[in-house]
């Protein structure tokens, strides 16, 4: 039930704790505080072992790998049979407070990393209610509380190897989807009929979709404006441009691809070759500079300058996004530089290990391209683990 | 797939929003936002039709049923499309804030109420760091921030005839699901045999358990400790007393029971006569001052301290919960007044058109007795949904 929600598979779990302490170490954090409950479970739980939990519960990593679970007393033996921490430790009428308060004063930590984040949703599962408790729990240590977004990013967007590889799977069932859906896509079918054919063929293969069914895949026909959404209604007529956004969950790991189609016997027109040209042109120009150590925004700027260059809207999102156990998952974004928007996401430096979306939208009269991509960084550049579309697909 | 993770249904909608109008205006609210984003989504969003967001987004609800959305520009096609809002603005690079700003400067409301709470977790969706930044967004007005903990209560836990319907449907599942097993509680077979039993009847007649699979139901054998953990590998021997805490989720509305058995040919023995009847009794004292108005600490106290007074412990835990689209739902607790453990939860008054559990534990030396059955608070009293064990069942 844990694995189904998302969570990190059993055998890969100690893997990533290692990496989980090397990041606690580069960043000094002595000891994390995952601080949860049921109603509102902060999105790590399940990694953590630590999900499904009624009262207040405390999961306690420690620089030097102990790890102790403070729960209601009537869960001990519970989260003592999931086997992650060396000591449970239940409480009573008492409350959470006074064993976190023991733990705490008896370590000294001098800096304890929870899971707040201004930017990251998933690195944020510290509720507001929550914090105020923590807070007035142990009052001597508030000031030494950091936020733990880093060491998050470390379980969530750093992957090992076994997760690369089930990730490319995951990219691999979402090409093969793509594929067999092309006899969808012709005139006189709507955009309705090819999203549903899509929902079917992940059925058929046993998979669920990347994110919310209904609107994956997003399929946009002609003009529709690029959003987060299904589809319109609308009819594919010859001369349309069709371009589809979608993404499975394979094991656990997440597939995100766009494909950009023409339909229609005749040749292609120059505005959407062009169009077509310009997005394959800012994907190249992004991943000619993806590397370990480089800011996001610079990855984003040198895609964004070259659309808006060659005569194009500059577009209203980021880049690309890590992709993981979700779609959209917590780390380095390569955005602009819009702080109100997306604060210092796009400031984080790219990292090894993690896997990212390259998907910049080329606003065409005739349609948006986007040929999103996904991406492995590697200790010197990246390597491609989706097949880059280079050519618009003519369909008939 | 929105109702399938536990939202209201869309034909309750509107006649729910309206208990939540009443509630504001009793409060005295005037504004209620909800502000939630991707990756630790609010709690209520699903049954704000403002599930499945990805940047910061603001769901305002006000006195005089005025609804606006604040989404990111990319979703709020999709948002207009859940027919929710009357009026849904979408923000570039700006960010949320401008939009949020405007739309409270020129309402000026007296009260606005934030997704906070110390002692509810679905109560408390606002995450640590969506706090800061709504705070910052919002300074002129963040000291009339107050808790939206009631209307939470009266969007979850303050059920129409139409959900109490569901309920109780969910009631006769989970009893049809307890008649069947009987035949499996019986010596030689194990704790795991009963739980894997029961999830296979779960299965066939198409519903879900009502909490975490893996101690749904909890069974426990003899003086196993009673504790969230589904089974510890007894086997069921003549003598035993064997317990079950089980519920299903049937339409979204949770049910949970707990049966007392005893197993083995002869009589049963004093003590767990003794037991079983202390269980009843404390349920029926209980049970016989529960109605509107009183608070939640009274209910329980009536229980309890007829459990002491008859010599047996006294229980860890509260008299009951209320169940509704979740089995732990928000709203008054019938529990002790424990600061520490439970906060104000116990003060809060119990209120008509909500269902609550009733199941305080009595620690007998051969087993624990907990007679746990479901009753909906009515206008003068309340109304058994389940059918209350009197008497232990004997099997074997």
């Amino acid at each position: 039930m844990r694995e189904g929600s998302g969570a990190l598979k059993q055998e890969f779990l100690e893997k990533k704790l290692k990496v989980v302490r090397k990041t606690m170490d580069k960043r000094g954090v002595d000891m994390w505080i995952t601080f949860s409950r049921e109603g509102n479970e902060d999105p790590l739980a399940g990694d953590l072992r630590f999900d499904h939990l009624t009262w207040r519960s405390a999961a306690v990593i420690e620089r030097d790998g102990e790890r102790t679970a403070i729960v209601g007393s009537l869960e001990s033996e519970l989260v003592r049979s999931r086997g992650m921490y060396h000591k449970v430790i239940g409480y009573g009428r008492e409350g959470a407070a006074p064993a976190l308060r023991e733990l705490v004063s008896k370590r000294r930590p001098k800096r304890i990393a929870v899971n707040t984040s201004r930017d990251l949703g998933a690195a944020d599962g510290l509720s507001s209610g929550m914090e105020r408790y923590l807070r007035a729990a142990l009052k001597a240590y508030a000031k030494s509380f950091v936020s733990a977004e880093d060491i998050a990013i470390a379980l969530r967007a750093k992957l090992i190897p076994e997760e690369v590889e089930l990730l490319a799977k995951s990219i691999r069932e979402c090409e093969g989807i793509y594929d067999e859906l092309e006899q969808e896509i012709r005139p006189g079918r709507t955009d309705k009929q090819v999203h549903d054919a899509a929902q079917a063929l992940i059925e058929e293969r046993r998979l669920t979709p990347a994110w919310a069914a209904d609107h994956c895949p997003s399929v946009a026909v002609g003009a529709a404006p690029a959003a987060h959404l299904g589809y319109r209604g609308d009819e594919i007529e010859r001369g349309n441009m069709v371009k589809l956004d979608f993404g499975v969950r394979y094991e656990g790991y997440c597939s995100d691809l766009q494909r950009v189609y023409y339909v229609g016997g005749g040749a292609v027109p120059a505005e959407v070759k062009k169009a077509f040209g310009a997005a394959r042109r800012a994907n190249d120009a992004a991943l000619t500079i993806l590397r370990p150590g480089i800011p996001g925004w610079r990855v984003d700027a040198a895609a964004r300058q070259l659309i808006v260059k060659e005569g194009f809207p500059e577009y209203m999102h980021a880049l690309g996004h890590v992709l993981g156990r979700s779609t959209h998952e917590i780390g380095p974004l390569l955005g602009p530089r819009w702080p109100n928007r997306y604060g210092k996401q796009g400031e984080k430096e790219v990292e090894e290990d993690i896997v990212f979306t390259i998907e910049p939208s080329v606003e065409g009269r005739a349609g948006t391209c986007n040929l999103e991509q996904d991406v492995l960084v590697t200790a010197n550049g990246y390597r491609e683990l989706s097949k880059s579309q280079r050519e618009i697909i003519v369909l008939g």
